[in-house]
């Protein structure tokens, strides 16, 4: 399907022709989209242009979007820049195939640039099965990205309607609104109708990659019944999806007949949807999987297209209770033999992980997954750290995923606070994006990530300065920074007074700081020597720690 | 002062007289205050009573106010239950001194209870120095609690007005509003005026121990002026807040001379107001910290009213860039020796901690703490694993907290979402909570503390079984957990509903989850045979996995 036929379909159907007004456009507050060109790429970033006249170029998975008055056009969809690029000739292979035989793509190089990495890391990585480059050859609008433990980690955010709500305008603006705060992929989930549309609409128009989780669309086509779910079904919608250009789906080819005994246990036995599909399906028909008997010619499809297996995890644990328990790691290791079959059909491979996990037992995770799965890349959602705060469950999960991205895993699914209870709306997908930045990013800063640090530092360096507009622009949320410092000191001058509203001009430990410094640079030698001098200095300029300052 | 006398002041200064309806009061939804009587002593307990007839009583630091219908006199004050309890006679002694000397108090008896572990594991953590019980014997109103790494991990909420907003009746109910929530402690960071008054309402109406920090009333003293700052006025500020009944004071004594130019190419210099003042002070006067020089005499103070140290990190980072710093380390070293000396005197010590940490970083401060100041408990303030998330800091450091809990810290300072931003309002004070509530209640669960799981485990059965209300319950912060579930699915019928609006009837892995441990519980023999005849079975029922539900 066309993007114009796509339109068609929605205006026949009756939807709100989706238009560019009813999207978040525009950069972040303090922040300008640039673009570096790197022979045929031009590679985005987002630069914050701060008040001292220096720059802090950081990572951009926005699209244009956030450039200063984009010109998008929903119906025609974005640029397809991919296919504007010179590859090398000969037959299609895929990222994985291409890094084997020593071949840099386009893709690889854009990467390298992103990452600020030599393109030879790239090369190594996807080439060893520790990185995947999720690009489907039927989504050229996709800016390339890699999911690894060498490069920053990632994160998805999971949109999507359901049989109670949403509607597919809404779910453009999701997309949107994820990437504007920092999604690097999302997960299209819909489960109602106009799955085909829904997802039309969302790839043509997504900077990111998408995944899906093509078992629902499968199991719309069986009247909602698993057990009438044949292969023939599964594989014309994967082929379908396939040819739209969805980047990577979630295969649930590790929950075995066998299995599904050792759920039966549980504190919540089977909490995947996926999961709990095929173990129905397997149980009614007392037969092994479909998806497992048939995984040879799965790989056959997805290899044409370069689409990334997302090995899901249909057993992974749904409370504290079931973590790290049999039915879990007899999963994992089906999906380590899964692995070295789809990698030896040249289809790249992630794997899904857990869930709801107790910090001691977190490593662990990461630990097996490596050790099984030839250290294809890990992706997991959350996991949460403990069961007991509903509504709060992107906080109980960033805590998780700071840990588990510190040990190795790549890319973090997000949660939203309304997990376990409703559908996430705009604010809660910004809330869990952000959580999952700070965890994404905190585990950037414990793993070394070379350019890390550098926000941090700048950030911290504004804060110090007392240069607040530069401090708002550095942060992960400029807007909500601002308008927090504003409740309570809201005029201008505020922004440029040397305290702020906690401690008031007294009590602050910033100023006294930085006289401390003003007097430690200018008397270096003095230090070495001891605080006589200054000593006397201070005393004589009137002791003078906090300057007065006119009220704000 | 007494209560009498503190009302009297505050209607005379022109303060609204705070009235028990002014306070949040009653109990949390789905929850009743218990009370266990053992001996004279009688402990609170938050129970829920779940609709399977099943109970769970959980910790509750939240004092009468909890109650159905509490009588509340703010005026009055609560009871003085501790002056009741029957105590060994002789001359007084701090709880330290009665461990040492083998003597069980009521205190210990009454936090054994709570805690839910033998009274002696209570006397010989005291004993050794690696728990306290900061209560003051002129705090009779406290409900004992206690700060240490064998028992559940405590969080600290800080309130206080500053010289820019806040009233003293706003305060008492913020104490109200975080206990409310689950914090153990509180601050009482006040700075402006009235700071006598402040507190003493506070403490006459606080179930839990109070903190402060004296050089703040001192710097009042010596109007702002931390040059004129002296031994005498400090001195008799700690005596005046003793006598009023405050439990621990944050002091920063090893803030030494020549530790500050250590600061000087910080990228964030002295971030403790009361570092930099002590800082400022030193510079000044070219002399040696006057809370280091006459640290035993402060000593003498503290023990005749079993007031706690809290040896305060002036020199803690207040950045990335400045964790684990030879300055902040230098500063530990110095805590090392002033815990020996507290501890000689017979007071009971806790070490406060960072900060801003990135993870990497975080286990070396627990390590080298419990090296140098013989483990004595550990109070942090999170860590921040990161620095670009104003307005989330609150997830920043539920991170960093949740990890350096993980790793032996006793007590936690929340943060909240206004951190480095602004004062922190109502919402914002229980958002810090609850997250402080996740952090170490994840810690307590990878610790192995015994009681941890019972809650996790119940709320996850409560979830698996479709008891909603007991899942509100049995949560963190019931209001939002059920408020969430209401937006998308309000009706009281919904509550029941098997499924919930995140996958709709049709796709809920909960239910086919359900499925199949019925079959399994009621087949549990061919489970082991293998799948045949429970195939065949399913098949003839019609192969119902979703059962039809009436829509909500």
């Amino acid at each position: 399907m066309t993007i114009a036929a796509g339109a068609q379909a929605s205006r026949r159907s009756g939807h709100t022709d989706p238009d560019a007004h009813a999207l978040t456009l525009g950069p972040l507050t303090g922040s300008a989209k640039q673009y570096e060109q790197h022979g045929e790429l031009r590679v985005p970033v987002r630069r914050v242009h701060l008040t001292n006249g220096e720059n802090v170029d950081l990572y951009d998975a926005s699209g244009p979007y956030t450039e200063d008055n984009p010109a998008i056009d929903l119906r025609r969809g974005l640029p397809k820049l991919r296919d504007q690029w010179s590859r090398p000739g000969g037959p299609f292979r895929t990222q994985l195939e291409h890094a084997r035989a020593g071949v840099l793509t386009p893709e690889m190089r854009f990467i390298a640039v992103r990452e600020g990495v030599a393109p030879e890391l790239v090369l190594r990585e996807v080439a060893a099965g520790r990185a995947v480059i999720p690009a489907n050859r039927n989504h050229p609008e996709v800016e390339p990205m890699v999911i690894g433990k060498a490069f920053r980690v990632k994160i998805n955010a999971n949109i999507g309607n359901s049989a109670v709500t949403s509607s597919v305008a809404e779910e453009v603006e999701k997309m949107v609104w994820a990437t504007r705060w920092g999604a690097d992929n999302i997960m299209d989930l819909s489960t109602g109708n106009d799955i085909h549309e829904t997802r039309e609409w969302i790839l043509r128009n997504s900077p990111v990659p998408v995944g899906t989780v093509p078992i629902y669309q499968a199991l719309e086509k069986a009247n909602g019944d698993p057990v009438k779910l044949t292969w023939e079904l599964y594989r014309e919608t994967v082929l379908e999806q396939c040819e739209q250009g969805v980047d990577y789906m979630t295969v649930h080819a590790g929950v075995l007949l066998r299995h599904v005994p050792l759920t039966a246990k549980r504190v919540t036995g089977i909490v995947s949807r996926g999961g709990s599909i095929m173990a129905a399906w397997c149980l009614a028909h007392h037969q092994e999987s479909f998806l497992y008997t048939h995984f040879a010619e799965l790989c056959e499809i997805l290899r044409d297209y370069d689409v990334t297996f997302s090995l899901g995890d249909g057993l992974r644990p749904g409370s504290i209770a079931d973590a790290n328990d049999e039915a879990q790691f007899a999963e994992l290791r089906t999906l380590g033999e899964l692995t070295k079959i789809a990698k030896s059909h040249g289809v790249q491979v992630m794997i899904e992980g857990p869930g709801h996990v107790p910090m001691h037992k977190i490593v662990e995770n990461v630990r097996l997954e490596e050790e099984l799965c030839e250290e294809a890349p890990f992706y997991t959602l959350g996991p949460l750290a403990t069961d007991i705060a509903p509504a709060y469950d992107h906080i109980t999960s960033a805590i998780g995923a700071a840990i588990i991205a510190q040990a190795g895993t790549a890319m973090l699914c997000y949660v939203t606070p309304k997990e376990h209870l409703g559908l996430p709306n705009r604010d809660d997908v910004k809330a869990g994006v952000i959580a999952y930045k700070i965890a994404a990013h905190a585990a950037d800063l414990a793993k070394g990530h070379p350019k890390a640090q550098e926000r941090d530092d700048a950030l911290s360096k504004a804060r110090f300065e007392f240069r607040w507009h530069d401090q708002f622009a550095l942060s992960l949320d400029p807007d909500t920074a601002m308008a927090y410092h504003d409740e309570t000191l809201p005029a201008e001058p505020a922004k440029k007074a040397h305290f702020c509203s906690m401690c008031g001009p007294k009590f602050c430990s910033m100023r006294i700081s930085a006289d401390i410094r003003e007097q430690a640079a200018a008397h270096e030698a003095l230090i070495a020597e001891g605080f006589e001098q200054k000593s006397r200095e201070f005393a004589e300029a009137g002791a003078q720690v906090y300057l007065p300052i006119s009220p704000v």
